[in-house]
């Protein structure tokens, strides 16, 4: 257990679901030993979240919730986040100036939603998730190893960005900081569209004559795995960050008909050539990719 | 230890690969207590085959493994396959007639090459694999709840069907009977036309400015996890089914171009809709797709 820790911030989580819960399962098990508050507009889950023994205090009250905290973690989808985020900073200078951050997967519309401004809102991604959803899904290894991106802006109040990199590191995650606008083009391609990509095949797969999904492997498991992700959440990354998204699904089909012209012309020198290099780069990321590999090669 | 596997069959393994020795690990693992030989045109897979206890003898002469086999099993990709059938189906007759079978991932153009005509050659392909390579990476619990499709045709002979299914059956797997069209068609969809996706995201992202494979999560390893399949294999399964490969193809392009159509006009219900129906058609499939799942829904 770090020394780091102790003493460590009240932390309020906005909306408690699989990233939230997780977070606060990983602080909880590092030893955290500020209080984890979770408020939502819905009971159920704020009570499987303390249940669970995720969060020490459940509330509805999110102006109680705002004063008691130190530190307040929005988690939701996109466009809720957006919206919560504006209600949030409206009320943080009354509220005892918490620190402010949220979890969306796209950061260009949640920094244009954050209004009115505040130096100590710091816009964060954690790399990680699951195709299910909901608090019960919460893993506090969640986060071990994986990169979580910050976006602060010239202004943004720097303490609060230590602030906010205590929580994840406390958590196992790497800390990155980049601008808005490659975080947005850069996750774009490393996960929006291979999510659009999971979704399309699974889509042919389900209007296939032969109802090949019946004879999938272990690739095929895991080429739809993230098609089974939370549909609202999507919907909002694929709006919200319409223009990269589709930058990048272009040029994923462009390198999908330069395959295709390969395969149609026979050109077998060009396949291997092309499927090597690809070994190699997916080679080269295995320890990004997959930082809690065992010994055998298995990813958890 | 099941009482059907004593007095079992010998079994020769041409080609020792990560396929071959996971079956045979997995029949050692059975209690199977015929011979495992091991043939293949280079000593030192076969030595690590035997020194890991995959298979008891291994041997350089093909005539002779051929001779001492009940069944004999080719292990390799489908180009080498279809050369090394021809070989054994022209030398069964005389070397005692034992029971021939394959496990390329392709049928039409093994069974084309499958000359002489010979009724105890039993055309087979296992549902399972790995992104890693050679004797070194095998698991015997590869085919657990796996399918193995058997495609005979009209003069294959029952018995040997009977013998081969006995084999799979030892080593965990479910057997499916299927037409070798059906079979070429559905895997092109299933298996094949994913691995191209894999291929054509990992050029994607190999290409592009920001690097953004560096920025991967658990999204990321899975959808690209199969880029690092063996580029030989690979390269011959695109060329031996390229009409159902480029069909499947052109579907999932079609599927991939009407997302991008609802991201481009901002349909956020057209894209919900579609999403929640992928998620509901791929829950449908996650015990076909994950038959080893834990009880904490996590695949090995």
């Amino acid at each position: 257990m770090s020394s780091s820790i102790h003493n460590s911030p009240t932390v309020a989580f906005l909306g408690l679901g699989l990233i939230s819960g997780s977070l606060a399962g990983a602080l909880k098990h590092a030893g955290w030993d500020g209080d984890l508050i979770a408020w939502g507009p819905r009971l159920p889950s704020l009570e499987k979240g303390r249940d669970l023994g995720l969060v020490d205090v459940i509330s509805l009250d999110l102006d109680e919730v705002l004063s008691r905290a130190d530190v307040v973690v929005i988690g939701a989808p996109p466009v809720a986040t957006a919206a919560l985020l504006s209600e949030v900073l409206s009320k943080a200078p009354q509220c005892g100036e918490p620190v402010v951050t949220d979890m969306a997967s796209i950061k260009g519309f949640i920094v244009d939603a954050a209004y009115p401004s505040y130096r100590k809102f710091v816009p964060g991604h954690p790399i990680a998730g699951s195709e299910n959803s909901g608090v019960e899904s919460s893993r506090p290894d969640l986060f071990v190893g994986r990169e979580v991106i910050l976006t602060p802006v010239s202004d943004t109040d720097p303490e609060a960005v230590r602030i906010v990199e205590g929580l994840w590191s406390a958590a196992g995650a790497r800390l990155t900081c980049m601008s808005i606008d490659d975080h947005d083009a850069a996750l774009a391609a490393s996960s929006h569209v291979p999510h659009m990509v999971a979704y399309a095949l699974t889509a042919m797969l389900g209007s296939h004559p032969l109802s090949p999904m019946k004879h999938g492997g272990g690739a095929l498991r895991d080429m739809t795995r993230i098609a089974g992700s939370d549909p609202v959440m999507w919907r909002d990354i694929a709006l919200t960050n319409r223009d990269a998204v589709l930058e990048a699904m272009d040029a994923f089909s462009a390198e999908h008909e330069k395959l295709r012209a390969l395969i149609a012309e026979g050109d077998g020198d060009g396949l291997e050539r092309l499927f090597a290099e690809c070994r190699v780069l997916r080679r080269e990321h295995d320890a990004i990719l997959n930082p809690m590999l065992d010994e055998n090669g298995v990813s958890p």
